[in-house]
């Protein structure tokens, strides 16, 4: 069982050890702009710091569930290649808004789109699987069937 | 092994859904009340959607890992039943507190309460699965003998 | 298979136990401290509160998959033993950072090394399973053959 999982727990180790990156550089902009916690605000570039991170941290657990129910029930190789392209995307995310709002917005449209594409994954997949173990029916094989007839 | 969780699945994939929808709303209270990133602060009602989406955010973790902690170790079917409740009651939330600070107690509630009730089955899942493998002792078992005698 | 997670279920279950206390110590503080949602600044007494569980809350979805992710992948029972002490770090975490800004640290420090210890033990487990599965390599077997020649 673990083959089917060892590439997902790839990227899940590398995800996390992306968002340690971040909340270290959060905790130098603290130091750097002199914000002391409790406090989250302050001038606009340890703000920026901040929100990025705060934003990445958000969507991690999101990422990590999609990732994982999108390599179980659809294709491990498939949701793994879409992971390092997220994670990828919120590496230029957080350097682009540390040093621009402007700089965060187009990497922040691509990690969105791989993350829908990892949503429509996780849907196909458990639809799939649904069809599959309630109903009986093999989708995928009726779709080729279909098609064959055509 | 996947039929024990198909179930779960989905509503894994109906909770992201729910979460990608009210960042969607979030990013329209932000161009509606011209409120630009970094910036959290503005108008109540461009924080009452802010906040409403932050709790959503801030639980959806923690009702992932008890929706399948709860569904692998107690049942799936109570599980995904408590997990489609436990999202109406936050749409509820998010519905109530874009209108009002007091729109969202009631739906609060009772999300919190259903979100009890998976940390119970959780609970309970694990005591059963703990007693059996490590004690070999079937709980539920035992306890119906005992009703038995009585 | 559940023989294999049960000791992380538990860990699990007591990690979602502590969230639920510290939402509640911020329910608390926002009535001591007069502070209504939706507003999240207000005396330092109350944000002390509010940031802790802000950051124990950010962290959960890290811990919890690099709980899994080293439970599965390397061992089970450090895994455990691990969550359990980030557990307790977090715990004086919360009381410290109640108290004082300063008080947050010293355990701050201990559970972001238990947190190394286990992203330690994904990476270690997920390399050892990847050599296993795709290069059909035991690093554990070859390690302990290279130290019988020596």
């Amino acid at each position: 069982m673990l083959e089917q999982a060892v590439g997902l727990g790839a990227v899940t180790v590398l995800g996390v050890l992306e968002q340690a990156y971040f909340s270290l550089q959060v905790i130098y902009a603290r130091r750097k702009y002199s914000v002391s916690p409790p406090a989250t605000v302050g001038p606009p570039e340890f703000e920026r710091v901040f929100r990025a991170q705060a934003n990445c941290s958000e969507y991690f657990p999101i990422f990590i569930t999609v990732l994982w129910t999108s390599g179980v029930f659809f294709s491990q190789g498939l949701s793994a290649v879409c992971g390092l392209l997220y994670l990828y995307g919120r590496f230029q995310y957080f350097r682009g808004y540390s040093e621009s709002a402007q700089g965060r917005l187009a990497p922040l449209y691509f990690s969105a789109q791989v993350l829908w594409v990892l949503i429509g994954f996780s849907s196909l997949g458990v639809l799939l699987t649904f069809c599959r173990v309630y109903l009986n029916v093999d989708l995928l094989l009726e779709l080729g069937s279909a098609l064959d007839l055509v």
